[in-house]
């Protein structure tokens, strides 16, 4: 359960409420704002408030006194233009602001993005909730036998069973200790700041995070990326449904040019255009190694 | 002449729609937006959009579900506790974006402050206006004597004159060689990306800036400071007037930790404990350097 | 033990070697290079890599051809002219690498800090080894009853005894059975990017971490204060003895106008003169809260 | 003439001297140090110091506590998946610092890339000199009719003549005027801060310019590229020169993957796809654009 009756609470009288603004207003972002977003077994993502849309990107690009647009049709082939060139600043005109529910594991991958505002929930000064990522049983994968950063098979029966045993049984002892070090009944109690170390990585934390559009394409790129952690594609697959209706035409310009689209290197562009000059290549005579034929292969066949 | 009718029409048709938005929304700086402020003889400061109030900062301190609000003193005792102890990542929660018109000299400083977001006028791309920034006289001041990177007395009389006459003459002979080049009837007409080349530093351009409120307050700290160049400072003043009306409570907290403040040295603070303990101390019993003295001096005296 | 006798052996084979270089070299670096700084119970901190010296924070705010350097008293005098006035960017010209093992807890609070190149083993595609921060005795500290963010008296007698039975046996089982699931002989064997989430807070990572020296201070002045956490605190003052001899200085500018030094805020100056006026202040006659007339006393002494 | 006598004299000392480090020392690099390579007519870049070669990128990847290298093939191997895989952070560990000396104008464009430490040459407190760019007979292009932001054809005969009398003359004038305004025999001086207003964008300023590895590459990806201003762009060739022999091996996988690679949106592909399964495409059975049709040919064709 990600969230309790009382924030429910909250949330709701937050979206209840309006007031009147003269900033530009997006309307396929306002009906996400505040809303929790489930993702993981207790963790959440929610768009608490934003800047711009797919205006303010032209607006910028043009640097002009209105708004800047002119029709539906210029606006968006400029916008796509933009992304084709890898323009970026337009794009960092847009600003979101999220709270976000994640296991410290994920949080670690995810703060690598240094080009980001964040707030984190800190267990210097408060004590943590006792909720632990344990993964569904369809994503216990085993360790990829081909790849050292990624996943195989599922694991199965026992093993399993074994697997999610210890990990719920381990989170809970922690927890039952971090409570009991602090405790002040009778004893001192330990400093929160040194109790937090019994905690396992996949106990929830929390953060605000705050950042501009340009760095949250790439940050979905990389993420959003079926090489990716899965537990952390998750979070970027929940941002990117709001994003999509936040800035269309933007997220249709990054879906064709950045998600969608490959980077071929010099040698396989090269084995392209001798291909479609009819010419039979191979791996041998590509001139590319084994690995990068293999890629290549990946994207044009 | 800042703008012209056309810009100000604009600037009313959008002063003068509202749509509703469940975003916070700050009523004093709703005030302000898109409206030009005048600067120096052609420039304009124009608040185009913002995230977030004082109320935000105080969310992301407490990582909250809802506003995280409690009571304004609560509030603002929070938010001065946070300047005070130089917290940072609160205040990053809040954005805002500017829309300026400034001469490029004051744009070269302007851009040193890194963490911002801003798109320029392109004059690759485009063509810039016969506008050029000329000093009020009482603005055209002699170097300083003391100070080799200041300002000293006002020049006067005969000099004035030839002065302004010559940044009005080079600018204006430097805009008719310049539209010379461009020129298409009957020539080739040079590329915008050099013609520009031509164009002195007083020449106006124009960029949008997005920055968030730490930084913001960083660059008011150098900008709005009496060592700053007259022609910079008058911007960060008219910035500084439209934040004091977005987050009052955080301008509170600035005006009294960082611009109304000052930062002692290890052996300023000595001095200041040995004169409260009721010695007479001089520059040379202090152990401070001459400068050093004068400028602790300059804070205490 | 914080390194292998292998990695020593690593170690003195890098320091027993030399080559010459025509870049500006600073002795007194050179003499730590690679050496592993005992910190903690198993962690270290290494100088592997610098760029620049006093010399090259002088030449950069001459931009001069040559070494940019006149006398050793010329030069200081501006190296503490440039830090007296916040000047950030001529002590950017100066970058450090270090190597740096540390607890998962540590890391988290470090990594706050952005403005720096971060390479962190990666528990993705390696496995962690089994080494874990336990406390000694006399930093096993309660929590504080003043300060919700801060330690208060040591843990004693047998609370003590069981905080450090907990952590030591709870990192233990955890790393079982991280072991447990990672195993390939008879099972598949759990993900390595899964396995990890079993660990707590206080299993030590490494990483090389690159940063410039402005930024550096700002590390320093944040993470070598007194309020800063032990844990984080020893860290910063390994790195502190290392640029101590790195670029002495810029360091002693540093210590003497950000470690020693102290911000007043508005009301604290005033009050500061007013009593050197010879009036008697009270924190009633004062306009400063409690709070503040209690730091600013702390300031003045 | 880019330098001075004394000023190669300076060079000559600095080259003619080498110290003893125990840092990662690499030779391709150290043969540039100080060399003034000169850029268009008055311009230079020269390498002043460097952090780093190709082995410290494979030691950041591998976390390890010697070298971390292996075998040659093994570490260039390494360095290319890292450079296909769009992993930035070891790339980060290598640091360059240069010294430029460059017309304002290029100067405007370059600052754009905020991810790099830069100090400029004060014309707040020093007096600049009296060089500024004129472009060479065969760099002074027409405005291009196809695009808004290229150059087109050479300008000929009497016009080329016109212009390059007008950016000389005025550009003296402007100087001459610039001196006299300074000029306190007689008369006060005007403050350098203002007077500087007056010079064009062609004259030359320049700067300690310091970045890491991986922003360096996305500087030379977008400046060293055909689209880029000529006068930007062979600044960025006389770096790729020096970076080429620092770093071979990342260099190398830079020109394959970055430079002489392409990037294919989602459409793209697949028109590849069905091209070389023997379909005829046009751009009308494409689903491309006319303008992403053009560029797609543009890469396979």
């Amino acid at each position: 359960m990600p969230i309790t009756p009382e924030q429910q609470a909250e949330i709701d009288a937050q979206r209840a409420e309006t007031t009147p603004t003269r900033r530009a207003t997006a309307p396929g972002i306002e009906a996400h704002l505040y809303e929790a977003k489930p993702v993981l077994d207790h963790g959440i993502v929610r768009a608490i408030d934003y800047m711009g849309d797919d205006a303010a990107i032209v607006q910028a690009a043009r640097v002009s006194y209105g708004r800047g647009t002119r029709t539906v049709s210029n606006d968006e082939g400029l916008i796509r233009y933009l992304m084709r060139h890898w323009h970026s600043t337009p794009f960092e005109m847009c600003e979101i602001k999220l709270h976000v529910k994640l296991p410290v594991f994920v949080a670690r991958q995810w703060i690598r993005h240094r080009t980001a505002n964040v707030n984190e929930y800190s267990a210097r000064y408060s004590v943590l909730d006792r909720e632990f990522y344990i993964p569904a049983p369809e994503h216990l994968a085993a360790q990829s036998r081909q790849n050292n950063q990624g996943r195989g098979t599922v694991l199965e029966g026992e093993e399993a069973q074994r697997v999610l045993d210890m990990l719920r049984e381990d989170s809970n002892r922690a927890y039952d200790h971090y409570e009991d070090m602090l405790r002040t009944d009778g004893q001192q109690g330990l400093a929160r700041e040194l109790a937090r170390m019994n905690l396992p990585a996949n106990v929830y934390t929390q953060w605000y995070w705050k950042t501009d559009l340009h760095n949250l394409f790439h940050f979905l790129r990389l993420r959003a990326d079926p090489h990716a952690q899965y537990e952390i594609r998750v979070y970027a697959d929940a941002i990117a449904a709001i994003v999509r209706d936040w800035v269309p035409l933007a997220y249709g310009a990054f879906e064709d040019y950045r998600m969608g689209g490959a980077h071929l290197s010099r040698g396989a562009v090269e084995v392209v255009r001798r291909m479609l000059a009819g010419e039979e290549v191979t791996q041998e005579t590509s001139g590319l190694s084994k690995r990068e034929w293999a890629e290549a292969m990946g994207v044009i066949g």
